[in-house]
């Protein structure tokens, strides 16, 4: 059966949110959350608009999805994020109870894998969906970045 | 020179909030953030109330406190809080770059230390102040809830 809602699909929804947070001079990191293939929660990076280092668009979507369905835990959802997960983010998603984090970039020297954090046993976990898009989009935004200063 | 506001004194403080948890039904942790002896930010657990489980005291002090300071970052701060941080708040301290933290209780299970969270390489740790008392608020909130069920 064709599927239109797959890992890409919604990746790129991710990568939609990401834009908008590029298009604000905030570090370009989007993130949706889905349950039976619908969004219930989409958020991106908003650290410097905020002023406020916790709101990345993993925790502000958790937040958004658990105030979606009126319940704490997010067993049945799948958070789809252009950037792999922070101890921060990760840690969260361990209190979500989150059924799946698909991320599209890897972060080599602050991500969860390389920190060692610890999900939940019921979270799987897959990366490198449309990494190359997201990888791109940050790296045009540190570039730019450097250019202006 | 006699000091009053020592870490005795913060963690009381905490303690109070930790107080305020337990009455709304939430589970008793509470948090200030200190600066210069000032109380900048003070937060207590609201996961149930809010619907949100990243609610955590510590993560609404954080905000708190960087809103109040105008800057992201808490680099002058020390955070008390009544049980050790988990792996989400001790990440978020990360990011805020906070130069002390100070903790109650101890968590062996799902605490920072257990789990081996990175934190800031300029943040300094210290635990066990007021520990029983932390410790105490909390079984008695167990004990409560399990007598209720």
């Amino acid at each position: 059966m064709i599927n239109p809602f797959d890992d890409i699909y919604f990746m790129k929804r991710a990568l939609q949110e990401a834009q908008l947070a590029f298009d604000k001079n905030e570090v370009p990191i989007g993130a949706v959350i889905v349950m039976n293939n619908q969004v219930i929660a989409r958020a991106h990076n908003l650290t410097e608009t905020l002023n406020d280092v916790t709101a990345h668009a993993e925790m502000q979507a958790f937040t958004a999805a658990s105030d979606f369905l009126g319940g704490k835990y997010l067993k049945e959802c799948t958070l789809y994020v252009t950037l792999e997960p922070c101890q921060m983010c990760a840690g969260a998603s361990y209190w979500t109870q989150i059924g799946k984090i698909v991320y599209g970039a890897s972060e080599k020297k602050r991500g969860f894998l390389a920190l060692k954090t610890t999900l939940h046993p019921k979270t799987k976990v897959l990366g490198g969906i449309l990494e190359e898009e997201s990888a791109s989009l940050l790296k045009r935004f540190f570039i730019e970045k450097r250019n202006l200063n």
